[in-house]
């Protein structure tokens, strides 16, 4: 389960149709009636409570009236569903350390339309509260998948037909000149930590690589804008039918 | 100027050429002679300094020793000398109220090759310490403009030939349909803030709208992720020499 805190972030748990197990509403002043949001998100969730000041200060120490927090439960994604179902993008995050990393990953996840996300050798957990903000509540909806190690990963990825894509600034190919054949099978893309890259086991020769080239002095991308890169350049050429630029 | 701390920090320091104005260093031991890294820095430094595990607690409380603390000026970059040179590709981002993800789009800036970022309303300091880590040093070697207003930044833009694009998840063309002028002129890229993208002034009828079309039920991408997508795709073009995708 994940703790959630503040309007906004109980305004996107409505939109998203997901409901909290348990909802804690600290009005404004005691006599307070529940607004619209207060009142839809009470009749959906099993637990609802009006808490004190006080009790919301010991249970979130420097938030103050009004507020909300809600322990919402993350939903449980098989790898056999996300792997057997049509979609033809995957990202694959390995060994990722930074929760709010994570949440924009999940988010580019969502929003470019793949099927899912791959973890292997994750650092940040899935329930940190930074993982629901910056994935904008997209934590809950997205189909997340961990893998107790990168070759039972890559087992799962082959028998469900996916061509293996591994982002390393050495590879010789760039990603724009590689043909991917996402537009006649599935392409899953690896993209690895913030400090060191993908392990030495997604560096296998028998994998293909793919550089973004850069032009400045950072010896890298952040892990998301990497994934955005690679993912969006997918969509597109999926959409338009091409299988390189070239 | 702008406080960095810790190894990695310092060793971009010394990739970059960028040296600071002041090192403190606290050795593991008094005894300690300085390593490789902290002799280069020192040598480069106008001043530099031993300091005692005690002083380095009172000057970043959590830190041990060993460690190294630098004060590093951050280099003036006139708005004639960036919009003046030669570069096809800008992002102006407006609003940035997270110092993460300004760290993050100048590292995106660098890496894609673009002229240089153009900010407008920013409520970060380019001077945070996280901007600094972020961008992985790279704020010490990429141009970065402040105006004072939204109408003198176009103003500006406009007189040094940019063509402007805002990113709004509400415009009618995505942004691999819109043929973009950078194949023969230059193309600037508008992002907007992380809670409300771009200012009304930005939304202007009178500038080209590009959109990130999105899948999920997210409403909105990163700001940085937004903006990589643009300028790596917008470079990918230039590239291929392109108009456009369609």
């Amino acid at each position: 389960v994940v703790a959630v805190h503040g309007r906004w972030a109980h305004e996107w748990l409505l939109a998203l149709g997901a409901l909290p197990e348990t909802l804690l509403w600290c009005p404004a002043t005691p006599e307070e009636a529940p607004d619209e949001l207060v009142a839809a998100l009470a009749t959906g969730a099993p637990a609802s409570y009006r808490i004190s000041p006080k009790t919301l200060a010991r249970l979130h120490p420097g938030a103050s009236a009004p507020d909300l927090i809600s322990i919402v439960r993350l939903p449980r994604w098989s790898p056999a569903a996300l792997l057997g179902g049509g979609g033809q993008l995957l990202l694959v995050a390995d060994g990722i350390e930074y929760a709010g990393n994570l949440g924009t990953l999940v988010r580019t996840v969502d929003a470019c339309g793949a099927a899912g996300l791959v973890l292997t050798s994750p650092v940040a957990r899935l329930t940190h509260p930074k993982v629901f903000t910056a994935s904008r509540g997209t934590v809950l909806t997205t189909p997340v998948v961990e893998f107790a190690s990168v070759a039972a990963a890559r087992r799962s990825l082959e028998r469900a037909g996916f061509s293996v894509y591994v982002a390393d600034p050495d590879a010789p190919s760039a990603y724009g000149d590689v043909p991917h054949p996402a537009a006649s099978g599935r392409a899953a893309f690896v993209v690895g930590s913030e400090g060191e890259g993908v392990v030495a086991e997604w560096r296998d020769p028998g994998l293909a690589r793919v550089a973004i080239p850069m032009s400045g002095h950072a010896d890298s991308l952040n892990v998301a804008v990497s994934a955005a890169i690679l993912l969006f350049d997918a969509r597109a050429r999926l959409a338009a039918g091409l299988a390189g630029r070239g």
